[in-house]
């Protein structure tokens, strides 16, 4: 694979593509056009074009694109090829969903360890998982192999768990606090921050606009 | 409140402004420059001034901006001031989640009334509401002043799911199904689409990216 420098706007639009592409192969089409393709995804022809060229010519002029080809092709630039065990830290209402919504999924994404501070919560079992105590977690860290961090405890208590995370060899964090994690960790640690509250809020303006008119 | 055209890109930014002044608030602070409120948000003081303008002139030179006005004023426009009361249909890992996140905030965007298809569930209490069947969706939304509607079934029943809400009057969708519902539904219907999973995506291939380097 070709490494070139990709812009984060066409990255970010790459688990769209893959999730198209698995609804097409899943009816079974074998081949789609950049037309066909930009009208089921209600983006222009040129774009998906110039999105898809980043990773090499999958496109033959007049047959269009490989379903299966590019399916497989996106899934390893999205890493879905390797297995991803992942630890949660906070089991609360977002914390428990998560490690549920996961494991259901039987994907390469599954938790392996879920951690609360609560006294109370220790013990219970979430997914098929024991919940720990956070005295545990760094033991837990250096004995078994995990990718990325789920961060689900409140906002006050996020950058802690976050660096506790890093020092036990984290490199990747999904963050569900209201805070912005990126800001203060090291340059070597992804984040990816879902504020939910404020997907809500843009519904809300939006929806204040429609109207308003 | 003067009624300008504003970006997307802008739109989407006001819920972390709103965010950083509703701390800076708690702190104490009263006023605060571009420049300081751009080394917290690490974002460049020039963006932070273009965007604050689309609103008319909250800063003055010098002075810096006013914390707590502008920050009644983005909440106005994000319609923070007003009651959001919510449905929730799919009360599975997700649902159920969002119910009791949204119950626990006493804020203005809170649960009234939970669906699901599954008979097993219904009656069922989750954030002190009882779940309700589908037959009863119709009624309520009839007989309660509903602004949003969360969908979190499955994706191949969120299409039917939406459809329902928008003729029972809804206007707003928050949308956690993997499907784009933005695509098929009336143009005055405003939809947020949550992806959960193509978020762990990206953080999988950004993650993967840090490692080649």
């Amino acid at each position: 694979m070709e490494e070139k420098v990709i812009s984060k706007a066409v990255i970010s639009r790459l688990p769209r593509y893959y999730r198209y592409l698995e609804e097409l192969k899943a009816e079974g089409v074998e081949r789609i056009s950049s037309k066909e393709l930009s009208e089921r995804m209600q983006v222009t022809a040129s774009q998906i074009r110039q999105d898809l060229n980043n990773f090499g010519g999958f496109g033959q002029q007049g047959y269009g694109y490989n379903v299966a080809y590019l399916h497989e092709t996106i899934g390893k630039l999205l890493c879905l090829d390797k297995d991803h065990p992942i630890v949660i830290v906070g089991i609360g209402n977002i914390g428990r969903a998560m490690a549920e919504y996961l494991k259901n999924r039987e994907a390469v994404f599954y938790p392996i360890g879920l951690f609360d501070k609560d006294p109370e919560r220790k013990g219970q079992v979430v997914a098929d998982l024991p919940i720990r105590g956070m005295d545990e977690l760094k033991g837990f860290l250096s004995e078994n192999p995990v990718d990325i961090g789920i961060i689900a405890v409140p906002k006050e208590n996020a950058q802690e768990v976050a660096e506790e995370l890093v020092n036990g060899g984290i490199k990747a964090i999904w963050n569900f606090a209201l805070i912005d994690l990126n800001l203060n960790l090291p340059d070597d640690v992804v984040v990816e921050n879902v504020h939910l509250l404020e997907s809500l809020m843009r519904l809300s303006y939006n929806l204040d606009m429609k109207e308003k008119k």
